[in-house]
């Protein structure tokens, strides 16, 4: 039974909670903490058994906690990473894993540095059943060598306090990531068209066309649509030498009213992605049984999506094509390990 | 956490234990017993703090049991459900819950006389993520009155020892749980038509057609083919007054290859309801939390699809359209608790 | 160029008078009748060249008429099909072929004691695309040799002279002549199961479940639903021993929009079966040319469905399964020409 | 009936000479020519009552033509689509109008100068049933106004002679044109992005991403794919405000064998647009009725097709984004009646 302590208890954080005491295996939720003293006090009163702590910093220290589920602020991710590396205890970290790409590369350098990955960040879309069956044709050769990637990623909605970069750094962050695990290689430079702006979406520029070149030369494109009413709904096609490949529909009922054939579309990515926080969670824990590794998306990964993402915002400033310059990767992160 | 004593330690008692330990929440089995000492020997050994019981009976009897699952040889089920009610401790018994519909009404009167609802069957059709966006689609009107449903149930192939009945025992029992769930309403009458035979049948009459009459009067037809070789695949469409809604078709990708748009097909029932099985035992293990009762299918789900089974089976021998006819339906399973 | 007489303007007739001159290539509409001769002269008037005749049989011997197309009131089939073989000219005639199964054997005599087929019935779904590649792959044997077949046939409404024998006489039908053709052989019998009845349709028992046994063994079920308001739907699956095929979605747009994606259903049949008619109508030009003999459904399918429709409706009034009892078949519909 | 004289006699001539005599009515084929005087002289055996002309121009000045077909080499049409106009004779010019945009500017003002519309331009997706239903869509503000398009235009090989160029202009030069006529507005920039090459294309560059901008601000990328094997795959959907909507799938067939849900995919653009080929001829004929005016692609289409198939080719030699610069548009080609 794997004792983890969480650090944040925010919405996301106490969705976590809520998964790790009544739906996943194997896991107990053993101490929590939040600078909003009140809401971590009423969370730790549902957790019979659970110490209630007064900075992250003693949650890591205290024995009683095996491994750390970093939800707190953005801002704060840096410093909790590093002290449960420091710590020697494994550590998954919501995206971002760091605020700028400075910090997530000291992450990174203090993980050489203590010799072992300890790190995981919370990109989910790995974990999905479409995403996975997706990557699993492309490397079954069946499509032959993939050449492009068309993508869209659309929200009916967005809250008010969403910016103009955060469609690259909140919103296409999620396919930054996924494309590098998609083609196992890393994105070389971005570049950000604008089309016509919806109505929908205020003083935001919103739709954006953003296009990531891989290192294999192949190209991916990325619609991002934050406003688009009509629901929650992530595409992919990977277009290969000799054929294609899409995340399914996977839609459960089929209905037959009012002239239409029609399948329901998800509300948000609460919806779409539920299996998916669950199945990234449930293998984080598994792979840490005995002391294990774990195996998901790593700190350089985080790294390397901040990297992107930067680019991406840049790109979306200038017009320009900016080319995405990565610091040398350590052998800790070979790539085998980093994006399979 | 509930404490869960295990009944058999075949294939199905493995897969349940395996759930029960490594992919949900609440639970931890504390028992096992099996006819085949070795395999149940091996079996405890992977469970750290598990007692090995001789028999049912003591295992059922160990004060570290809160709750029985019972997947035993059919024949059995009804001495452990009975010993469990006797006990007064909540059972979960995969499905059939006896082997005759005289065996499950004592089961029946036994609950009643114990007075609280301690069985559930296991009938998983009911927990499928389709199966549930189909009824609440029925339920919300959007279609009308539902007067028809048509159903396939295909199967790839079937195992040597399979039978003639069996497409009705074993397969269609399914379709029978399902449509009480679905229309809310018991079944009144089975009939069995003959399609021309399968030669990928050998000997069995391979497919069949079942047709089912609701209390209501909708009319429901099960395709039942269980040697199709293209993989297995469940089917339903629900006929109401101003359209339909029938089960999504789930694919989680789309390939392009070879002159074909296609979508993967299951190839067999565990990779079809694996969820559906997770999700049966989480909610039930939640339903018990506090001493709290079972939700899902109970001993009247039960006694009544071993009557409309044996009208099946009737149905299938003599060619003619065989009533069902149930005992007075106690108490205890009013309608909505039992059907909804 | 083939010269036309066209017997019955109503909308039918009109119809294809439309067809033949503003979409069909090779013909043109020389000669025109009906008992509302009011009607007939206005359509008269837009056909530049064409003569107006006071009725059928003058139209039938009018040397500018190469073959007749009859589109009058089903009871005046029979005679002008009937004066058209004595007179050795080709006819198509719209369905039913006659209004009795007896008239429709006087029509098959005729035409065997003429010694050519001449005989066109109006069955446009073997010209339908979707039909035709579903047929292509269950004789393509892909499927392996076809067992049953799952049809619906809904309408959105129908109109108030709509009986309760129509479900069989007038829509049905067109099922009955399809799965002759798509099986290659004679139905055997037929047996009519009744639904709960839908509100929508008033007095008339809606939905009907009719099932069909083809002489090799297979089972044809057919759902007629006519009142079922979300559109005109035609649907069609082959169970084969190995797999199954079925008519294509065929939407020309998927929209998401509101929390759903969706595609359009026809209004009604003129929409769904446009380009049939078209194409019927066409191959039975071509067909001519050059004295050929029409390939499309001919006198006997017309008895047939004839026959299997006066089957369905003792069935439907007796709840009965009533065998199908044909004539001998005359050579000169030999199984070869008759149903591929 | 309008009698129609056809310079050029390959494969496109002899397609609509088909098309003109078996399939369309109110037309027949009354003169032909072509330099290969060998291959004009076996059709015109085939075409009972037509001139074989010995020149473009001696069929044009044929007073049994009514309207003239040139589907000729490329580098001829200019000079034959000029002598129509001068002969005052409608014209229909299979695509390109002519091989440079100053050849298709003389067109336009010849035919301003004749002071009415003459030429109508091969540009046949305009009449397939699904982009008709999406621009349909689009155009009854369902999805709110349209801000992106996502085209893929897949051949699964090209022939010998096909050029780096010509995926621009022979293969996306029918999105070109399409894109103005759904969007109702001129494409005023090209982009080229250059993917990782395909092995099946040899020394192509193959795939392209083309990115086109609207002159409202829309932003349309197609991918093109010309040696992808599977198929002829021809998508597109637009991304308005409030939704999207998509070309359907179309397929007339499901399959279900081996594991798979499939639909077939074209093996090329004849099967694909056989239908949209027909409805062309067949509205240009009716247009032309009573001395109408084709409503079709106009000589201005013609012209801006070729424009920004120039600007596509720059933008692809040079990698930079190229604007499109058109001649100012004469009041014979009014928006409303040019891409509506």
């Amino acid at each position: 039974m794997l004792r983890v302590g969480v650090i944040g208890t925010g919405m996301i954080g106490r969705d976590h909670i809520r998964r790790m005491t009544t739906v996943l295996a194997g896991v107990t939720v053993t101490a929590v903490t939040d600078v909003d003293v009140d809401t971590a006090k009423k969370v730790v009163e549902g957790l019979p058994g659970a110490t209630l702590h007064a900075t992250g910093e003693e949650l890591i220290a205290d024995p009683a906690v095996d491994a750390v589920v970093v939800c707190s602020w953005g801002p704060t991710h840096e410093q909790y990473v590093l002290a449960s590396i420091a710590a020697g205890k494994p550590v998954f970290c919501e995206k971002p894993l760091a605020t700028t790409q400075e910090a997530c590369l000291r992450i990174v350098q203090a993980e050489v540095a203590a010799g072992r990955r300890l790190v995981q960040v919370g990109y989910m879309r790995r974990y999905d059943a479409a995403y996975r069956a997706l990557k699993q044709v492309v490397d079954s050769g069946a499509i032959g060598a993939p050449l492009m990637m068309h993508c869209a990623h659309r929200n009916a909605d967005v809250p008010a306090f969403y910016e103009k970069e955060s469609a690259i750094t909140d919103t296409a962050v999620h396919e930054i990531d996924m494309v590098r695990w998609m083609f196992g290689e890393e994105i070389t430079a971005a570049r950000v068209l604008i089309p016509r702006r919806s109505r929908n979406g205020g003083p935001l520029q919103d739709p954006l066309f953003l296009i990531l070149e891989m290192a294999g030369g192949a190209l991916v494109d990325v619609e991002i649509s934050v406003n688009i009413r009509y629901g929650y709904d992530i595409r992919g096609e990977v277009v290969g030498e000799d054929g294609t490949a899409a995340l399914g529909e996977l839609s459960p009922v089929t209905v037959r009213t009012s002239r239409q054939v029609s399948t329901p579309v998800p509300a948000d990515w609460r919806e779409r992605f539920l299996r998916a926080y669950d199945g990234e969670i449930q293998e984080w824990i598994d792979s840490l049984a005995g002391g294990g590794t774990p195996v998901g998306p790593n700190a350089w990964d985080g790294y390397a999506a901040a990297v992107v993402s930067d680019a991406g915002v840049a790109a979306l400033r200038s017009g320009d094509r900016v080319p995405v310059v990565l610091a040398a990767r350590p052998d800790l992160y070979a790539a085998e390990a980093v994006l399979s």
